[in-house]
């Protein structure tokens, strides 16, 4: 698969931004518009356009032929501006409410024009900031279920879901995962950043077989498992919020994997922001770990008791099976991304911006001992009460015992 | 996707065969060539081809665009073709000895030219006349553990084996086996075949919750694990063999799946033809069902250790982890592949063919024991020699207890 730009591939500027807007009629009138460019540069171009006269806004968004991760630049598919502006499409029909409404794609240019979601923050900001989105947790249990159970084999049937599974092949998305979630991490690799007070911690880790050989599994699981459409890379980078409205953003990773990984990163990059924050309002970020599972498994349960195409989906046991099933892997997934935001190349803001030392590494040590047990031990968490139960028990330096 | 016939497909006749066969200058001469049609009309016409000159040989196959399954026509992707050509030539990469060679491939026509097979038997027909194969088990598991070790992960590397997946998206063929080995059998469906004698065992089965919990479990890992390409039919019908030579044939129901799949259905068949032979040569047969697991499981680890991109491969514990795997998916979707031969649509051959009604009751009634024990109790075999031993219990009326 090629990874160069296509022959008429041109990247906007914020002039032609405003060009494209005006041409696809977004706006009532073609004159008071302002575009701002509000991408990190990293992958995307993103603009912000906004009409004046209303305040009415849009986004476009267009995919970069490369990725900055390591320094330098790395050519990367713009098929992933196809993948994620399908899969906001795809997510659409089971939660609207949650995704942007996409107005416009552009495949030849990569593009994405899109729903202004400016009235709302990324909530790994929000966090860091000290926000607690009360009602995050729900909508995103909400998204969860909803998504994952509607391009399930239960819901769609094998056919159907066999011929969705094919519009998401994303290989070279999935290597990302695989190397810099499930490979780097738990190996000692130049590209892993781990700062000075953590090496000894980090040898440990790395010459942890028991770690390393749950780990290979849980990476064999993403890698073969097609249970659902994954968004793929839901940290907490990847969903808008206010305190009333939330909404899922970037699916780019989009891809057919074990309904565990979505969960676990959003569980995950929940913890390590109630591990950064040190008042009282940690007890709320511990409450979206338990609603989150909560609120996944109530609607979940729902959809398959009343929309099922499996024969077998009354059978005594099996909806049980599949929802300790996907806690067990929600766990391990939980743990796999931790891991990676502590001794992996990307890592988590509200905990690097933690300026006495003693403190940050304290959390980031702790994080590891989760992360190692959310892996090692997965297959004993029967609630998402013990997650928190085991993130109380690494904070305070007891042994970590589910 | 379309199942009709494409606009220029049309059937070939013995002549239109033989034009063919002149045309893609598979003989030196055009003269003196004679053709037979040896299918059995239900899917395929197979046209067999000789030079009276040279006694050399080419086999013609062509599939139609429809199965008679149940009595009435049902139409059937003529794609079938191509996922059986293209598989075969896959093989022949990682087990040349044990494939047909193809010759030339037509995929509007959906016609494979390939090696003619006809001084081998096919295993069903030679296992019921009483032959034993001796090298039968070793060539299998040979033929197994390169195929599937080979189109792999650990071999390709996830790129390599996300592209090659897509091209045996299959979907038509997955859903008769889903339907008619992990569904049918196990409901009161319409489609199942069940002797008068069987009818209260057939009841039984049906109303066994636990049987149907392990049972789902089973399809649904079939429909979603993608671990390697399998030929997805591999009973004792799609081996030619002698007493020096194995080729394996017909792979249309290839697709990505689990390991195990393959490795059972070959056991499965094996054992319904060692339970129906009631003379001293039962145990040789029986001798394949350890034989071939031992022999996958010795290629396999050389593979493993030797050809593995796989960076954890190394890891303690991860390889018998895998073989543990699957030799659990080996033992339950053998169970699978006996019950559905003993009430599902299609039987054994052998067993059918016992005229004493209490041997063919007795027979078929140890299988289905043995079947519900594989399906609900795999987790706890640890080695094939226990196949054999749950066998001789079903077979002896005493408790299975492996």
């Amino acid at each position: 698969m090629s990874t160069s730009p296509k022959a008429t591939y041109e990247p906007l500027n914020e002039q032609t931004a405003i060009q494209l807007a005006v041409k696809l009629n977004v706006f009532e009138a073609a004159t008071g518009l302002s575009c701002r460019e509000i991408g990190d540069g990293n992958l995307n171009l993103v603009f912000h356009i906004t009409e004046s006269a209303t305040g009415r806004g849009i986004i476009i968004k267009q995919a970069l032929p490369y990725v900055r991760v390591i320094g330098e630049s790395w050519p990367l598919t713009l098929e992933r501006a196809r993948m994620e502006s399908e899969a906001l499409q795809i997510f659409a029909r089971y939660a609207p409410q949650y995704v942007p409404v996409v107005h416009h794609t552009d495949e030849q240019y990569a593009i994405t024009v899109m729903e202004d979601l400016s009235r709302l923050k990324i909530v790994r900001t929000g966090f860091a900031e000290g926000e607690v989105y009360p009602l995050l947790s729900t909508h995103i249990g909400e998204y969860l279920a909803r998504t994952l159970y509607g391009t399930s084999d239960f819901a769609l049937g094998a056919d159907a879901r066999r011929e969705l599974a094919l519009q998401f092949h994303n290989p070279e998305l999935c290597k990302i995962t695989e190397n810099f979630v499930f490979t780097y991490p738990l190996i000692d690799d130049e590209s892993n950043a781990v700062e000075p007070g953590l090496t000894e911690l980090a040898q440990e880790l790395w010459s942890d077989q028991k770690l390393l050989l749950e780990g290979a599994k849980l990476k064999q699981h993403f890698m073969t498992s097609a249970e659902a459409l994954l968004h793929g890379d839901l940290h907490t980078g990847s969903i808008f919020a206010s305190d009333e409205e939330t909404k899922v953003i970037d699916p780019e990773f989009a891809f057919y994997g074990p309904i565990g990984y979505d969960i676990g990163l959003f569980i995950a990059n929940t913890l390590l922001s109630a591990l950064a924050r040190q008042d009282d309002t940690r007890e709320q970020l511990l409450h979206h770990v338990t609603n989150v599972w909560n609120v996944f498994q109530t609607r979940y349960t729902e959809l398959w008791q009343t929309d099922n195409q499996e024969h077998f989906a009354a059978v005594p046991g099996y909806l049980d099976y599949q929802l300790q099933h996907i806690l067990e892997d929600t766990v391990g997934y939980a743990g796999s991304e931790m891991m990676r935001r502590v001794v992996g190349l990307a890592h988590a803001k509200d905990i690097e911006a933690i300026q006495d030392d003693a403190k940050r590494l304290h959390i980031k040590s702790s994080a590891a001992r989760l992360a190692r047990d959310f892996i090692v031990n997965r297959s004993r968490y029967q609630s998402a009460e013990q997650i928190v139960q085991a993130l109380q028990q690494a904070d305070q330096g007891v042994e970590i015992g589910i």
